[in-house]
């Protein structure tokens, strides 16, 4: 799957990419039940809201295959190669479950200013791609984003280890504030198996999810292989150090997966 | 102003009615002025939240002009006293801040519940009025309504003084999840001047507001004079104990007082 100019040209001005659909629903199935299950038990990987209730699980695609076929999926892995113009790597790799009743905030903050300041990558050459697993509704939390911010630079970023369970570099109200001002926040919302790429500069947060609707959300990240981390100061499981080129699996892995689990199961 | 049929079957059917642009860009501009002035200063009328933020600021009918003429506004009074076949009087009048970035979650909750519990409220003939003071918008931590939830009575509450900085008596997670399998949620988003009825029993709640946008709504409890409290636990600020019938204003006192003010100011 190739970005269109149109996209291409989006992306430049917007800072990011929605894609309804990616994912066909018998696709997201899968992966939203291996999620489901991944979030349950207790391991390092798993990280859990002050409440308990699962908050982020990392480096899924390294103990479910499921996982590691959406980690090489083409329809994630090319637009970025396209993009970079080389090849990727998993730089990252995160469950956000955002539980029912209970998903916490994520503060206003870029993904590339903690990949520079904590894992020393030297240019934003890496970004996410999201997947939905659930319906991403106006009322259960959804990603907002603010448009346009990416062409801002890295920020200046207070280290709010506060707010959550998880440590995020996060930006001060005035600065949102004057971000907002040029062209506000929107927060794509869809059906399960949407997808959004946004920059790695892109200033983004979610609010708590009060609703009993979870709100599941994978978030790839990829970086360009010649732009991989110095730092190490993170576990390899949140900030990989492999940066083996990812060679894309076929378009429909997931659904043979699935065929195949099937038939294993009968 | 009184409700249609179909309003009227709207209300008895899903516990609300939702009444875009109920007051003019001009009026609620001045009642948006006075309640930015009312937040600020220190006074036991005015409620923060934890970060200091305003929260709530209970009574401004008993000390503004202008939020006396809204509590007394045909447009507010009129369609309540269609429904309740009866004078009305004020219960409880509040403007909720919602501020930018600070304002903080109202956990899921029926406000007859606490006006039975707290107050000895006799029947659920008494409800909300809100008039929007600023857009609500999606991302800013609307009021979300579960609609038909009025039609399950007043339901078991626990009594939260914890999750923030006013104590309320909240539903379970159980109980919310079941009341929302029947309708779903829904978060009724518009233009500074709309106006939102609903049932004493509607189930409800809003999330916090991360964004740079205020959301600030005047919430006009206004009770069946038949129907007045019967015990006075809390002070007479929050549940007011002069039952005397609502006189409505005339349809242009807002505007009328606007004109009048600025005349005066020159």
């Amino acid at each position: 799957m190739k970005l269109t100019p149109e996209q291409l040209r989006a992306f430049d001005d917007e800072g990011y990419v929605f894609l309804p659909g990616c994912f066909s629903e018998e696709e997201i199935a899968l992966l939203r039940i291996e999620a489901e299950n991944i979030l349950k038990p207790d391991r390092q990987e798993i990280w859990r809201e002050k409440s308990g209730a699962p908050r982020t699980a990392f480096a899924a695609h390294t103990f479910s295959e499921v996982f590691r076929l959406l980690a090489h999926h083409p329809r994630l892995v090319e637009p970025l190669r396209q993009l970079f113009g080389e090849d990727v790597y998993v730089h990252q790799f995160k469950i956000n479950a955002k539980a029912a009743f209970e998903g916490d905030v994520w503060q206003w903050h870029q993904d590339y200013g903690t990949w520079a300041r904590d894992d020393g990558m030297p240019e934003p050459r890496a970004m996410n791609i999201a997947v939905f697993l659930d319906e991403v509704m106006p009322i259960n939390g959804p990603l907002m984003i603010i448009p346009k911010s990416h062409k801002h630079g890295t920020l200046a970023a207070g280290h709010d280890e506060l707010t959550t369970s998880y440590p995020l570099w996060t930006l001060d109200k005035e600065t949102v504030t004057r971000l907002c001002a040029d062209g506000g926040i929107v927060a794509p919302t869809g059906k399960p198996g949407s997808a959004l790429m946004f920059h790695g500069n892109i200033v983004h947060a979610s609010p708590p999810n009060i609703t009993p609707y979870p709100r599941k959300i994978v978030y790839l990240t990829l970086c360009a292989v010649s732009n991989h981390i110095t730092k190490f100061t993170r576990p390899e499981w949140i900030a990989h150090r492999d940066f083996t080129p990812i060679v894309p699996v076929a378009d429909d892995a997931l659904a043979a997966w699935g065929r195949a689990h099937r038939v294993a199961a009968e």
